[in-house]
């Protein structure tokens, strides 16, 4: 057992200098200044106080430190997840109350638990439930489900709902109460980050500054417009005038905090600690492959189940709720010339002394201005050029993408991830449940065999050659029994069949089942069943089924010694019968 | 469009003559004694009053006469499907109440419109979720839990729970009501039933009975024990001392029905009706193609989908239950002769004389006998050795298989189904999320490559060329990225990597995907990507892709020819851009 395995931090620790020092220092400090904005934001995304996201943006990242592989991954509250853990609480308890809090903090602790598990138990694989189109089509309708919920706080009115339709509904409803002061801010806010997002990078670029620190002015966008509109807010007065704020958030470190252990509420939350799970862990190791590649370096996505789930485990233990790995500040630290993962600890202090020092200062912004900053973010998720793609490349995949974009913003993003996983899955059952076979003819004057259909083959009343070009288990075994049957039945003289078996790497237990009733069947219709080029792992497990002893024919080394054989043409000693073969392995 | 494909009935009824009239009426006869008991006897397991299981034995059997292809199969109320059944109607209703009775209708009708709809958009394929070991793990578990909750009736006690623990404790904790006429009958019932399949039919042969004939004798048993009992119960007045018996049942043809359309319990029900549809379809197709296949017959699994769905509406409308093609019933009919569907209809009318003149004289069947008669055909569904000869030939099915017995038997019949559907998809999108793939070299001195692993070849430094041995689809995109990642970061001179293709048949959205971000990460590492052999087909849809532009490296025809370009031993007319390849498709 290699510790540095199962604790990188062993990996970059030893070796830490002052160079990389000052690289992860600077990355921290950009990194605090996007990121205090956004937690703020992404808390209340969540149906959270404001101060909960300083709090999911400290302890979880000196953890993912120590546990995490990638060297420049941020974790924190991201958009989606936040979006899934306010539609999970809400069904527990309503925003404010401290169940809906402490709902959130076993939502945290859960999903620690469960990825951890994941990650011992080295079941990374699971996130492949997830094909890309539905994860883009997810991301995409909750963009717009996170984009339409904010609407209401640019707008200064109240409106709820669950659904896009609830949430525009709801909207169009309380349009008379709209408050003015709110709606400047918010629209403001919403135009200013737009441009900076489209022209200040070039512009700044056009007047000479250099690509990387013009990218990070950009990226200080949203603080700017948190200080500014704060300071209008104070300045004015606006709070009297209906503008609302974040109002007082209490200042200090992040509380330790127990989540509780009831059974009733860890059981209705379980399958939504799951979902939140796989998805921040797909989004996560995403962002931390790409991140790793540009420098040749490595993630073990099993590890990364540990790093997300104690960050998760420490979330929960301090006042904090879900957090994953995110895609904007991981570049942003990435791009800042963070070099390990000290810059997240280094970003850690900094959203602390963030927690202590400024939480006085945010009492006056206004939550219009949070919104606006979630609106501009999350609307550069939604990606409709994927959707145009995935239907020019694939109508299958497209299906599951549009379900799971229909039923997500429609239903709810639990119901829309289910549904997409379980498409996929069906379709590709689908398409593995009807593998390619040929009935195969020889090629006169040869050893090889080739489809009857494409070929001009010599073929023979009496026998008929099935050669199947796929692993037999569950999903086409039933289809197997079809085409054999279907064979029987259409060639009446019939008296031998062979399964040509060359691409057949594994018979799973369906399968010999199928092949015992093929068996059983195509003896009560009097055919013999053989197989032929049966490969060495899948012969030695034949060997000790009870097919191998009921079975009616012979095993063949080659298709072209059945052929011999079966036609009489050869002595008999090219065939063996399967339960004689234990002592004489074939190749 | 082939009015004989949707119409079964026009394939044989046109033909019909009399000889194949005396075979299905004698067919029928046989079924119709056979019937009887155990149509009372499921309705009983279902929890439904005993006239039900008569009335679901009527009019389903007439409609899939009409669009059934299985020309022996007999349908009507089986023991799996009357468990889920009581499993699923008991959550809605205590026994006994309207409320009962009409959730098992509109259980029934949702289980023949699922069936139906299935059947008309071909989704049949969606019965290959259920593999082999989990349907046997099921079945087994099932017939555990059956023959718990049959032995209160045998022992004459009140006890009740939903898995095999609650029926146990609840059983141990009432022994002391035991009501001893009822043991008595019970017993002796238990016992004459099972000396009748053990010892009955192999007697009656020594005795020179012929073989059908000493079957059909003994599969007559159960009537007798009705006959007995019932005139036993009558005559010493068993029922005032304490033995339970069906009580008055009312005689009449079945009452027509229209199950309720609250939208509520609908979608309470449509999870259990969902899982009855699919396991009582793969229990009827199983049944129908092993008899189809001994007389070389066929059914149309889509077209079953139709027949069974349009049989479980008509139970619906008739006062029935959820139905099925049972296996013991559908053996009887075929061994005894039936040779259309007819037969199923004129065993229609045989039930239908029953429950108009014979209810009356089953006032007085004990409701032991029914539960001894239920014990002894369930107990023959539990395979034990099927258990030994999965764990033998494979772990992981094995695994599915457990979990579904465990979850079937600790947590209910619902959760145990869906556990072992979960556990075998998950086992095998882990089976194929890491496809065998190899790096490959030169066979020094010829066009072919080979793994290096295992073979002496030639490398180069600067180039290398994976082989990949499987299609490329979402639960192996990601491994398919690791892979070449790892490669590229172990192999620091890399300049050029190749994916030969040969054995991939299909790249899904999630490939295609993830071929873009390995190229886009091997182009951050400075590494170029080429693909080589690639299939028509496939080559034909990655034309139209982004990933074709944005392509680092070439597309070779071969292996050989990539080896030598990428060397610098060729002129450059060996390879082309992917997007100039429109008008040139590879073979």
């Amino acid at each position: 057992m290699n510790p540095k395995r199962y604790l990188p931090i062993l990996q970059w620790l030893p070796g830490y200098g002052r160079a990389t020092l000052t690289s992860d220092l600077l990355a921290a400090v950009i990194v605090t200044v996007m990121l205090i904005p956004q937690s703020l934001a992404y808390a209340m995304l969540a149906g959270l106080p404001p101060e909960v996201g300083l709090y999911a943006s400290i302890a979880p990242l000196v953890i993912y430190a120590v546990f995490g592989t990638s060297r420049t991954l941020a974790v924190g509250p991201v958009a989606v997840v936040s979006l899934m853990t306010a539609a999970a609480v809400g069904q527990i308890a309503p925003q404010g109350t401290p169940e809906y809090l402490g709902a959130a903090l076993v939502l945290a602790l859960m999903s620690g638990l469960i990825l951890t598990l994941m990650g011992v138990a080295r079941l990374g694989f699971l996130a492949n439930f997830l094909s890309h189109p539905v994860i883009s089509g997810f991301i995409t309708a909750s963009g717009l489900i996170i984009a339409a919920s904010q609407l209401k706080h640019v707008l200064g009115v109240e409106a709820s709902g669950h659904n896009l339709l609830e949430l525009l509904v709801g909207l169009a409803g309380s349009l008379g109460q709209v408050s003015a002061p709110t709606l400047v801010i918010g629209l403001s806010v919403l135009v200013f980050l737009y441009a900076a997002r489209r022209w200040l990078k070039p512009g700044l670029r056009r007047a000479g500054v250099p690509d990387r620190p013009a990218d990070m002015l950009t990226k200080a966008a949203p603080i700017l417009a948190v200080a500014v509109t704060t300071l209008a807010t104070w300045g004015f007065g606006l709070d009297a005038q209906g503008v609302a704020v974040v109002g007082s958030v209490p200042a200090g470190l992040p509380p330790l905090t127990l989540p509780g252990f009831d059974s009733g509420l860890w059981s209705q939350l379980f399958v939504a600690a799951l979902l939140i799970s796989i998805v921040g862990f797909v989004e996560s190791v995403s962002v931390g492959q790409t991140l790793a590649a540009k420098r040749r370096q490595r993630i073990d996505p099993d590890q990364e189940l540990v790093g997300l789930g104690t960050s998760n485990i420490a979330a929960s233990l301090t006042g904090g709720m879900p957090v994953t790995g995110g895609f904007a500040r991981s570049v942003v630290n990435f791009d800042a010339g963070a070099e390990t993962p000290a810059a997240g600890a280094f970003t850690a202090v900094g959203i602390g002394v963030a927690a202590m020092l400024l939480t006085p200062l945010i009492a006056y912004l206004p939550i219009a201005t949070l919104a606006a900053t979630i609106i501009v973010a999350v609307l550069s998720l939604v990606d409709l050029a994927a959707i145009k793609r995935t239907w020019a490349y694939s109508r299958g995949d497209f299906a599951a993408m549009l379900a799971t974009i229909i039923v997500t913003l429609v239903v709810g993003v639990e119901s829309g991830i289910m549904a997409g996983v379980g498409l996929s899955l069906a379709l590709h059952l689908y398409r593995t449940s009807r593998p390619h076979s040929a009935v195969v003819g020889r090629v006169p004057g040869s050893e090889h065999f080739r489809n009857v259909q494409r070929h001009d083959v010599e073929t023979d009343d009496r026998l008929a050659i099935l050669r199947v070009d796929e692993s037999l288990y569950f999903a086409n075994a039933r289809y197997l029994e079809d085409t054999v049957m279907e064979l029987a039945a259409r060639q009446p003289g019939l008296e031998h069949i062979v399964l040509a078996c060359q691409a057949v790497n594994v018979i799973d237990a369906s399968a010999l089942e199928s092949l015992e009733a093929i068996n059983a069947r195509l003896k009560d219709a009097e055919v013999r069943l053989h197989l032929a080029e049966v490969k060495g792992p899948v012969m030695d497990r034949l060997q000790h089924t009870d097919f191998c002893h009921e079975m009616t024919g012979q095993v063949f080394l080659s298709t072209y010694d059945a052929w011999q054989e079966l036609r009489g043409e050869s002595d008999g000693s090219l065939s063996r019968r399967c339960a004689e073969l234990q002592m004489a392995p074939l190749r």
